[in-house]
């Protein structure tokens, strides 16, 4: 058996960095911090690293939550100065540097490090989040997972075409790379998997309305690569509405236009906004919630606080804001990880951070992605299985690595999904469950 | 793509057979009768078939719920012969032969076949339930591998001795099969995958308890098997307590022989119960629920209706009830199918169901199972590896094989377990969190 590393931990009088959040960017932050003289705390509410980029799989059935979940604990142990606590933040105590936890209990800081993401927007609609889920978490990934496979199961039970129609149609607001890929993932699903198992209705007339209120899908990647990927979409038969904006969502349907479309499946991907980290230090944030930071990536005016990852907004190169992205975050994580140990260990100054562009992805469907990198692009198959290394090199942990990759393969070759599962700790489909006899109904004929 | 079979649904006059239940006995059932004439309808509450015997290896952290699980549609799919209905059976009406479903609809049958399995029984404690899980569906092994892990969490975060002695205890009651498992596996959980992970707490220091009211564990086993069971259990550190009932249970935890022993996690395994089938039938059941069923698996008295596995209680060879296992449920499904067939296709008799024993098994832990051939014994690793074959072999579809046996090479190999997540929708130990201060507590020193 392994045996336990009994490395002593760092002696109480050295420098504590306490990381709020294990994302992108606090877990890379802290993997810097590993092994070093400094002691390092990292707080976050799951006792789990989240691989989110390839949460829509979980969604959309192919993957399970565990292949892109690891304890934080596990990635970190090898590090003997670095504790993980699960815990929920409730606050901070600028005065007396402490973080305050829900359970009534503090975590005390020398440095502190702002990691905590971002949630869906749904700009003044909370009210939306029940029913059109965002995909931020293993939570929302089941819900939405529960939501679509159920709703087939009830088209199945049903014999009102109208309903039938209703239930097998999903709504994805919002045109990002999130609504894309899950659009794309439900358009697949109902036209390869679940096709063969039903016998009064034809899954693959599901419809998928993937609704963008600018005048184009992915709006941050070049123009080409969205028409490209509308194109795409398209023969997938995802109807792609852009340039309209929803003005009501409620359990049963979305109105758009004026026109209210009954649907057994919504799914929010419109916008996010940060975590309260902005709140509990009581500073100024923008309108999306993001603390502005230094280059150094230090919350000015406070010492010892940093900020970084979708907690912050920092101007690039063109003096545009950096996007919220994976690699935007561990760049920064890396970064001031590599900085505080300088600046702790040796008394250096804290550089400025410079982000490097490695490209920014997006998948549409089986065999199609798009790449942006800057002065290239690229699309189509190519892209796809760039795609698909980059994901797999990505995630933590080798088991995942190879189960993942096995798991892609299979479904390559098969068309089928693996996690075909509702359980109840999701609720079923808005449209509810409607009684009615089930006296021989017909059967769909070929 | 895979095109869309599209054979016709048989002819509305030809006979309906409706299954209730999709586990291994209707599933059985359901698989003998693909491909016939015979209109078969199988009702399930779920909308996967689950392999139950791996399940507390999701309890305790080693495979997702999606391993062990697949669509029953999907199973069923390749015979156009089979409707599959995911619905909840309130009852029978006999006179009119129409199951009733809980939405309101009903499915008219000619025969009926009840395979609705067995569920926990608490013996007149169903307050318990809540606080000491069965092992029989998802949401228990998800609620137990959430409170199995949030409860190191919480000893971690704790001071006070006593209180992490108590959150790193596990009590599993009842020393059957699944209460061998479980004992065996949380005890490896704790010694290996969780060991260097923690800084404040030992997590081999982790206590199991084992408790059974009678003489001795794996009781359906021969004497020598039980020994080497326990011995094994001991080397791993479970404590086995037999002859002693479980007095009371309670949030936080367990009075055995008037003594209160608190624990952060205890599992039920102590009992089964059938399904409520024998109610809505309205027949005399035996204690557990039991419908006692004609050689021909028929329920006297009754035309056309059928029972079997842990709905049916039927005598074997010896004179005693044939046991509650999958092997039981799945011969007899075989059997009914293949009688039906020849029943309604060829008007033929039906015939006596006669089992035959395929070896009986449990295992304890890394390289240690048993099996009971009757004539024959094995245990140790050639046991344990035999047991994996079998395992892998009975899971249904060629993707969940391969994963299953690569997570456990990997395992093998590692000592890790990949599915460690705490997820929201089950409820955290039953010790609850008490607010402390965390003023830099001691590490654990080596």
């Amino acid at each position: 058996m392994p045996h336990l590393d009994r490395t002593p931990a760092p002696v109480n009088n050295s420098p504590h960095v306490v990381i709020v959040g294990a994302g992108f960017g606090g877990l890379a932050c802290a993997e810097e911090l590993g092994g070093t003289n400094i002691r390092v705390t990292v707080i976050d509410r799951h006792n789990y690293h989240l691989f989110v980029p390839l949460l829509y799989q979980v969604a959309t059935a192919a993957l399970s939550p565990a292949d892109i979940a690891e304890p934080i604990r596990r990635i970190l142990s090898r590090h003997p100065n670095i504790d993980v606590v699960m815990g929920e933040v409730t606050g901070i105590d600028l005065a007396q540097r402490k973080v305050m936890l829900a359970d009534g209990s503090f975590v005390p800081y020398d440095r502190l490090v702002l990691a905590t993401g971002s949630s869906y927007n749904y700009f003044g609609h909370d009210e939306w989040a029940e029913v059109a889920p965002g995909l931020k978490t293993i939570e929302n990934a089941r819900a939405i997972r529960a939501r679509l496979l159920m709703s087939f199961e009830q088209a199945e039970m049903c014999e009102d075409p109208a309903r039938q129609t209703a239930l097998m149609t999903s709504i994805i607001v919002g045109g990002g790379p999130t609504g894309v890929e899950m659009a794309g993932s439900i358009a697949e699903l109902a036209r390869h998997a679940l096709a063969r198992d039903f016998r009064r209705i034809d899954p693959r007339a599901a419809k998928v309305l993937l609704v963008e209120a600018g005048p184009r899908i992915l709006a941050a990647f070049p123009e080409d690569l969205s028409n490209y990927a509308r194109r795409k979409l398209e023969e997938l038969g995802v109807v792609v509405l852009t340039g309209q904006a929803v003005e009501k969502i409620e359990p049963g349907g979305v109105t758009i236009g004026g026109r209210f479309i009954p649907a057994g499946t919504i799914v929010w991907g419109a916008g996010i906004k940060a975590s309260p980290a902005g709140q509990w230090l009581g500073v100024e944030t923008d309108r999306a919630g993001r603390i502005p930071v230094a280059p150094d990536l230090s919350v000015p005016g406070l010492e010892g606080v940093y900020a970084l990852g979708d907690t912050a907004v920092l101007a690039g190169d063109d003096g545009k804001p950096l996007p919220g992205l994976a690699q935007v975050a561990k760049q920064q994580g890396e970064h001031l990880g590599r900085a505080l140990e300088a600046s702790l260990s040796r008394g250096e100054a804290m550089p400025a951070f410079c982000f490097h562009n490695r490209g920014n992805t997006a998948i549409v469907g089986r065999s199609a992605a798009v790449f942006d990198f800057g002065k290239r692009r690229l699309k189509g198959w190519f892209a796809w299985v760039l795609w698909a290394i980059v994901h797999v090199y990505l995630l933590v942990g080798f088991e995942k690595r190879v189960l993942v990759t096995m798991q892609w393969l299979w479904r390559y070759v098969t068309y089928q999904r693996g996690a075909r599962l509702i359980t109840r700790d999701a609720p079923a489909s808005p449209l509810g469950q409607e009684a009615q006899p089930f006296v021989e109904p017909k059967r769909r004929q070929g």
